[in-house]
């Protein structure tokens, strides 16, 4: 089942004139719904907003937000994970947005599985690097191939993510999670201006921001990744090489699943 | 008229489950066609390929020839804009690849103009750098949100088309554009390493490979702005401030003029 401008149905298409498609002219965010209930949706759309606005684009918020009302419906009460797109619709040839864009917006839905969540990760650093340079590095655009290109790097060195460093050699973060590091007993988190996505987990953290340097990596007595949909992953290795372990990771997800059970009346780890 | 997945027809659309969609996860080529004949062709499929080869994207090249001459058949011996895309198909959820991949082949068709061609046009120097140090810098690739982004911001300042600094600071290009300056009568145009797209009108012209500050671009004796449709645009302005003029835009474009007489048997300026 999806939402497609509108309207609940078993599928969808769009045009091939669409500007997402096209361009990756548009936004998207993922949402995870724990007993039926999107879990920080005000937090993502706020984010949707701000992308909206660095882009320009103009949607019916209120239209899309009740299409994921819609689509979380159909959930039955359980988990799942929702993907929102925002696109500026179709238009003529060209970079040049039309006149008057005629938004696409679609929601989708996936199964969340709960077997990621808390497991340790590899990570094996890539040589593209993160564009702090670009409004987009804090924007959850649909140019999302560089992420699936230091993905597929870190695969092909037998990692499970990349370590994305931006073009001042710094940490930012992975191609699917923020990133956290304790090091003297404080918990830190890179700062947007290094290139980082403000994600919704990581908003839920209380962390100190300051820019990292790989070898912070090797000396922290704990680093962790955090997103929507696997919350919190301990990052066990890092070019091969094992990381300290520690309690922190465990303390981040505890803290995010009393919100969960806060917001969504539910422990989806239960 | 388009030509999606082997067919001719008169419109389409595409899964919303296609990753050109929803992650920018695909390549094109805007390919002109003078006189019925697309100019450059191969080309044009020698850095379809080379892209496709960096993002492990298998796909029927013959396939997609054959969809753009069919294309272009239909343009009745006139002049046209193709644009061909190649996405990696529909996918499951998330930035993993599908283990086999159905892409997606599509040709669409635009008039072409001969109004931009050898205009002069205004440049404005954009916050949002090139990212150098991705390779898909050299690529034409689905994830086009940045140039957007950076044409959006020098239409705001007043100008045609921006100016793109690397991270580094150095010239790489427009939004739109390959650049080219000439400097003490030696014609210059950043190397690929610069984050620049090797354009097909760039390969055409008999240029020396060396990096450009902006500082270069006010003392030059000329600037001009090659792509493949508008072939090239003389650089008259930048951030307000006239450049150089000089005849050297003029001897490109005539370079061009015979390589598209020779290969194309017209004169789409004539």
């Amino acid at each position: 089942m999806i939402w497609l401008n509108g309207r609940l149905r078993a599928g969808g298409t769009v045009d091939v004139a669409d500007r997402g498609l096209l361009l990756a002219d548009g936004l998207f965010e993922t949402i995870a719904v724990f007993g039926g209930r999107p879990f920080r949706l005000a937090d993502h759309l706020a984010r949707l907003d701000r992308g909206a606005a660095l882009l320009g684009l103009s949607f019916d918020r209120d239209r899309l937000a009740a299409g994921i009302a819609a689509l979380a419906a159909t959930l039955g009460g359980g988990h799942g994970a929702l993907r929102a797109t925002v696109t500026r619709g179709p238009g003529p040839r060209g970079l040049l947005p039309p006149d008057q864009p005629q938004p696409t917006l679609l929601v989708t839905a996936a199964p969340w599985s709960r077997q990621p969540v808390g497991a340790a990760i590899s990570l094996a650093t890539v040589t593209l690097r993160r564009n702090d340079r670009s409004p987009l590095a804090q924007v959850k655009s649909l140019a999302a191939l560089e992420q699936i290109l230091a993905l597929g790097e870190a695969r092909k060195a037998g990692a499970d993510d990349a370590l994305l460093l931006n073009t001042a050699g710094r940490v930012a973060c992975t191609a699917m999670a923020n990133l956290f590091v304790v090091i003297d007993g404080l918990l830190v988190t890179p700062p947007l201006a290094d290139g980082v996505l403000p994600g919704v987990m990581r908003g839920l953290l209380d962390a100190t921001e300051r820019s990292l340097l790989p070898a912070d990596l090797a000396r922290a007595d704990a680093v962790f990744a955090t997103n929507s949909l696997r919350l919190v992953m301990p990052v066990g290795r890092l070019d091969g090489r094992p990381l300290a372990g520690g309690g922190q990771a465990a303390a981040a997800l505890a803290v995010i699943r009393q919100a969960i059970q806060a917001e969504c009346g539910c422990d989806p780890l239960a």
